[in-house]
C-alpha cells in the first residue's frame, strides 16, 4: 500500500513544475484541481493559497498538506474542517532555500556589500575595512526547522549567534533565548536581526520602532517571516535616523509590494519578491508522499500545526 | 625567548589599525616604517607594497612575512634575496574573509539574485524559480588554504563541488582534478566557476575564450585570485553572447579599476575593490609572531613560497 493519490490545489502559475517533478515518484498520483473536478474521493489535499467551496466537498479528507512552511492562511481559512490535520511544508529545499537566502543577506550586512555596490554603481574604487565574523553578533528570532538550519549555517561561518524562540532549545553553540522576559536580553548589542517568526497574534508587529531601539545602533534587519511581522510606518525612519543602516525584506503587509510603496525606492532597503525560499517540487513531494505512506500505515502525521499556538 | 621585533612596512593606509591590534599582543613590537628610519636591526619584515631601498638595507632580515596570500608582487620583487624565506599570509581572518566573499557571490549566481535586484531597482514585483543547490555544479580552480575553505563552505551548502589545482587533493566530497590535462573534464557543464589561483606564468590568461566555451551556456564566473587571471578583452563579448550570465571580478589588471574602465557600467559585471578578503590584523599578527617564535626556537617556517613554482 504505497500508491497514493494527492489533489493538489492553489498553485497555479507553477502547475507545470509540480507536474513535472511528480512523473519522477512513480507512487504518487499527483492531480491538479480545477473548476468542476469532482474532489470528494480525495483523502490528502496540498494547498497553497485557499480555494473557495473546495474543502466542503472533500468529505473523506484526511489530512492538507501546506505547500510552505508558513500555515497562518491555513489557519484563517473557516473551510479546514478543526478535525484535519494541517501540515507544515518541512522539507531539505525549503530548508536549505532559506539558508541560501538568510546567509546572503547577512554576509551582504556583515561585509557591507551594499556599500560597495553603491560605490560600483558611481565606478567609484572604494574598498572598506570590516570587522571579523567572530565579533558581529547576529540573532535569530524564530529556532524552528528554518530558523535552526540558518543557524547551523551562520555558526560555520564563526558569527556569534544567538536564538529566540517560545520555548528555550538546546543547540549547540547557539545562546538560547526564550518568550517576553529573555526578549531585551536577545536584542541588546546585535547587529544582524534575522526574522524567521511564524506569523502568530503574539509575533504580529514585534519588528517596530521599540525593538529596533533596543539593537546595537547602525544594525541591520532581515525578514523572512511574514509581512505582518514588521511595522512597516516604524521602518523608515529607524533608517533615517541610523538606528538601523539597511534591511533586506522578502514579505510585505501587501504582496506583491504595490509600485508606489516606498520601501522600493528607498536606498536602503533590499526587496526580494517572497522569494527567499520556495519549496523544492521533488523533495517537497517526496515527503509527502512519505508522510502519507507512514500515516496509512498507521504512523502519525509529523509537522502537524497546533492550532491553538497558531504554527 | 619570545619577545618579537616586526617592522611593518607597505601597507600606509591601513597603519592604525594594525598598531592598535599589535596593542594586544604584548609579546610583540610592531615597528612601522618611515623613511629615514634604519631598518638594518630588524630579523623580520611584514611587507604589503614593495618599498624600494628597504631591503638591501636590512643584512640581518631571515623572513619576509607576506601581508596577503598572494605572493607574486614578493617574487618579482628584486630586493628581496633569495636565502630570504617569503611567507604566504595563511590567517583564519583572511581565510573566513573569503570564504564570505565566495559564498556571497556564489549564492548570487546560484539564486540569480541579481535579477531580482535589477527587477527592485525597476520596482518590478518578479519572483523566479531556481534550482535545488544539490544540482547545482560549482568549482573552484585552486585547492590551496583559500580555495578548501571555500569548498568545505560550499559543501555546507550542498552543491556539487569539483576542484582543480595542480596537484590531486584527497578532500571529502569534493571531486579533484589535476593539471592541464584534466582541466576540460574540471569544466565540462559547470555552471559557477571560482577562480582562487595564485598567480603564475602557467596560470596567468587561464580565464580567456577557449575556457569560457567549456562551461554551461550562461555559467557565471567569479574570479577572486589576481586580475592576470582574466583576459579582459574576452569576457564582455562571452557575457553578451549569453556564454556567461554574469560575472563578479574583486581584481583586475588595473588597480584601481580605472574610472573609464568598461566593466563599471556592464549590467552583467559585479566589480568589487580588491576587498574581497582582508588580512585580520588580530589574528594575522599572532600568526606571524607565532611563526617567528617557533622559527626562533629552531622549528621550520610553515607557508614558505616555493620560488620556482610561484606560490
Amino acid at each position: 500500500m504505497s500508491r497514493v493519490q494527492l489533489l493538489f490545489a492553489g498553485a497555479d502559475e507553477y502547475n507545470d513544475i509540480w507536474v513535472k517533478a511528480a512523473a519522477s515518484l512513480p507512487d504518487l498520483d499527483l492531480v491538479l484541481y480545477r473548476p468542476g473536478l469532482d474532489p470528494s474521493r480525495f483523502r490528502y489535499l496540498m494547498l497553497w493559497r485557499p480555494v473557495p467551496g473546495l474543502l466542503p466537498a472533500m468529505p473523506n479528507l484526511k489530512a492538507v498538506f501546506s505547500f510552505g512552511a508558513g500555515v497562518e492562511r491555513h489557519l484563517a481559512n473557516p473551510e479546514i474542517p478543526a478535525h484535519v490535520p494541517i501540515v507544515r511544508m518541512v522539507e531539505p529545499g525549503l530548508t536549505q532555500g532559506m539558508a541560501d537566502y538568510v546567509l546572503w543577506q547577512v554576509l551582504r550586512h556583515h561585509r557591507r556589500f551594499w556599500e560597495l555596490e553603491e560605490a560600483a554603481r558611481e565606478g567609484r574604487w572604494a574598498p572598506h575595512w570590516y570587522p571579523a565574523a567572530w565579533d558581529r553578533k547576529v540573532g535569530i528570532l524564530g529556532l524552528g526547522n528554518l530558523g535552526q538550519a540558518a543557524a547551523r549555517q551562520l555558526l560555520s561561518f564563526d558569527f556569534q549567534i544567538r536564538g529566540w524562540s517560545q520555548s528555550r532549545k538546546d543547540l549547540p553553540g547557539i545562546a538560547s533565548f526564550a518568550g517576553t522576559a529573555e526578549l531585551p536580553a536577545f536584542l541588546k548589542d546585535l547587529e544582524i536581526l534575522v526574522c524567521l517568526l511564524p506569523l502568530t497574534p503574539q509575533t504580529a508587529g514585534i519588528l517596530n520602532a521599540g525593538l529596533f531601539a533596543q539593537l546595537a545602533p547602525g544594525a541591520a534587519l532581515i525578514n523572512a517571516g511574514r509581512g505582518g511581522h514588521l511595522v512597516e510606518a516604524d521602518l523608515i525612519p529607524a533608517l533615517n535616523s541610523g538606528q538601523l543602516a539597511a534591511a533586506s525584506l522578502d514579505v510585505f503587509a501587501t504582496e506583491p509590494l504595490p509600485g508606489d510603496h516606498p520601501f522600493w525606492a528607498h536606498p536602503r532597503i533590499f526587496v526580494t519578491p517572497h522569494n527567499a525560499s520556495d519549496t523544492d517540487p521533488g523533495t517537497g513531494l517526496g515527503e509527502v508522499w512519505r508522510q502519507i505512506v507512514a500515516f496509512e500505515g498507521g504512523r502519525p502525521l509529523e509537522n502537524v500545526v497546533e492550532r491553538a499556538r497558531g504554527y
